[in-house]
């Protein structure tokens, strides 16, 4: 199959974008989707921002270098990478913070409906965050049911559905469009998690009808540790919706520092304090590792690859079970397995410079990054993973300790 | 006075601490209130993490060079130049995000109080945050006195007292101890923003029985533009409150995936989303400047600086009026003098290498670190000063624009 994946590689259109990484040579990472590879420009562009911007022009800067508009203006760059306009995203705050902001936002604007509808399989993070809002907010509940049953249970309390496009474990992906529709049907807002998604598939939020979103810069963006989230808000509802973490950047005239707080108008009402520039010029790094390249390229290439690599993985570890859809319209761009030692299969893997994740108890998973990952990565990936469960190699003491993280 | 400044910085413990920053020669900044100057060892640490720990450790880099641990270690840092303890601080998100966060736990903590008393002239940004807590949990309320009436309007239906520790406009200082002891003898909880004083003041958090605090890390902390904020819960409190911010980094046990939420124990329960770890390095780096300095030389640097300062220009600009307490242990480390054209003053000024920045409508503002600035910067942005009020040099139509931030 190797050379099958050279032939893939020799007619993948994406095939040079991996210089725009400092990857090491030989590795395979396959975590592009907990953390995305370092784009060769970003050290520079930070350098600079620091160095001429913040060291030489100091506090002018905010104007000089436009940082006080970056949030708005990386959201415009990143706006056409999830199907929205300029003008309906922020870069601002974690995707936990923004989560909090959009769904007391879509409480608030749905007067005689108290509840957040979502599914019990959904990121956890996700699920604390909307918990902590129902317990915060007075009749707010948060409503958890099964995959299959969301749509019959967008009854007329249901506020807001609280959805991730791609699930964080095995990779299925939601219908955007269709759940969307059946929301706005039901009177409901739909709210989209794109953490596992965004810079990896093509995302139409403004053809599904999405109403909110939220996502990460960290995974697929490329945007670096922690980076700054992301939030949408269709244009159409930006001004029934406010935020309630009213911190001065959403204010109408941050600088006038009146007494009382008037929301500004359109998609800034949802910034909350100061943008963290120097993180904010690491994101713009990752974002322009888009530059020239179209989603459904991308899009393309995640299932070309996670189609080749479970083909590879199949045919090598025939004893392992997928726990991913097969179909790749109905996946992300990460794929999972089922061990019963998953943690010491992970740590072996990583010895031999094939890096992934687990998720415990027993899922390996594995992220490919259209823009830097090859199918002879995943062909390569899935020899190493052979040549480990032939060997048992994964049954070595050294492999047993779990990390904090990985 | 050239020579009296030069016998000060002659005789200042402190003054070899500008090295330890990357100062344009000539440039007199006294902005450091608003953005802290550019440390020396900035640029090269956050090089060193993007290329060596983000490029080649990557998704280890978690563990292996402790990016998760980094809240509670800059904290920890942070924490003796605050009068805390380790344990009592993170670093985290931004001063709006912390306050949202540390007053709606304590409203939470504090049954059968409702009010958020704060006074008339607290920043405005505090004062929108205590807002949206007060909209959006049922029955509370933002009470607002002046400062003359707080001590009397702690009343049994105070859940919390929050205040700016400098004031932003005059730089006036509140007595956090005698306050503290108010609120607790009132039942109710004090909250300190030390934005305008964290770096610049000798803060005794323990000593002065506050029991919340947040504060800024792109001030006198020389963190970098948007550096994340950090907050403060004392030890004996933080099993009594919860955030409203339930993120997964305050989950007692993050990495487990767990379907509910169980908060942290300690002070870890107050993050919510994963830590931006470029903005961690380059807000160290800042912290490091305050390395082998104790903080009663910063505060008695801060007290001889502005004190020189008002004298040179009451000396040399006979018409201005001081906005600023004369006592140093009344103020922080900014003065402000009144100007009806202060705009266009400042302008002048930045255009003669002396920045300061403007509070509308009449203040303009010096501020002075005490690790970089000398008693001769305070002489000669006070000639420098003297020349354009002399010459009515801010009368011309080119200091007349107004820009968005300074």
């Amino acid at each position: 199959m190797l050379d099958e994946a050279r032939a893939l590689d020799a007619a993948d259109p994406l095939a040079g974008m991996r210089e725009r990484f400092a990857l090491a040579e030989g590795l395979i990472y396959l975590d592009g989707n907990s953390l995305g590879a370092l784009p060769r420009a970003t050290g520079p562009a930070v350098a600079e921002m620091i160095e001429r911007q913040w060291g030489g022009d100091l506090i002018t800067s905010w104007n000089r270098h436009g940082w006080i508009d970056s949030p708005a203006t990386l959201g415009a760059k990143l706006a056409p990478l999830i199907g929205a306009a300029a003008g309906e995203v922020l870069v601002c705050d974690s995707t936990s913070i923004n989560l909090f902001k959009l769904l007391a936002a879509a409480l608030g604007a749905q007067p005689g409906r108290h509840v957040i509808l979502s599914e019990t399989d959904n990121f956890p993070t996700d699920l604390y965050i909307a918990d902590g809002v129902a317990r915060l907010l007075p009749g707010a509940e948060l409503r958890l049911v099964r995959r299959g049953e969301i749509e019959a249970s967008l009854d007329d309390e249901v506020a807001v559905l609280m959805l991730t496009h791609v699930d964080y474990r095995s990779g299925e992906r939601h219908a955007m469009a269709a759940l969307s529709a059946a929301a706005r049907n039901a009177g409901a807002l739909s709210l989209w998690d794109l953490s596992h998604s965004a810079g990896a598939l093509d995302i139409a939020l403004n053809a599904s009808g999405a109403d909110l979103a939220v996502g990460c810069g960290y995974k697929y963006l490329n945007g670096g540790p922690g980076a700054p989230a992301f939030l949408y808000v269709a244009s159409a509802l930006q001004d029934r919706l406010t935020s309630p973490l009213t911190g001065w950047m959403g204010h109408a005239a941050p600088f006038a520092f009146d007494g009382d707080y008037r929301p500004a108008p359109g998609i800034a009402r949802f910034l909350a304090g100061t943008p963290p520039i120097i993180a904010m010029t690491s994101l713009a790094a990752g974002l322009a590792t888009f530059d020239g390249v179209t989603m459904r390229q991308i899009e393309a290439k995640a299932g070309s690859l996670t189609d080749f690599f479970i083909a590879c993985v199949e045919a090598r570890c025939s004893s392992l079970a997928l726990a991913s859809p097969r179909e790749a319209m109905q996946r992300g761009s990460h794929v999972s397995f089922r061990h019963p030692q998953a943690h010491a299969v992970m740590q072996a893997l990583i010895e031999r410079g094939v890096i992934g994740d687990v998720r415990m108890p027993d899922l390996i998973r594995f992220g490919f990054a259209p823009l830097y990952n090859s199918h002879e990565d995943a062909f390569r990936a899935a020899s190493v993973l052979g040549d480990i469960l032939d060997g048992k190699l994964w049954d070595d003491p050294r492999y047993a300790t779990r990390s904090k993280v990985i």
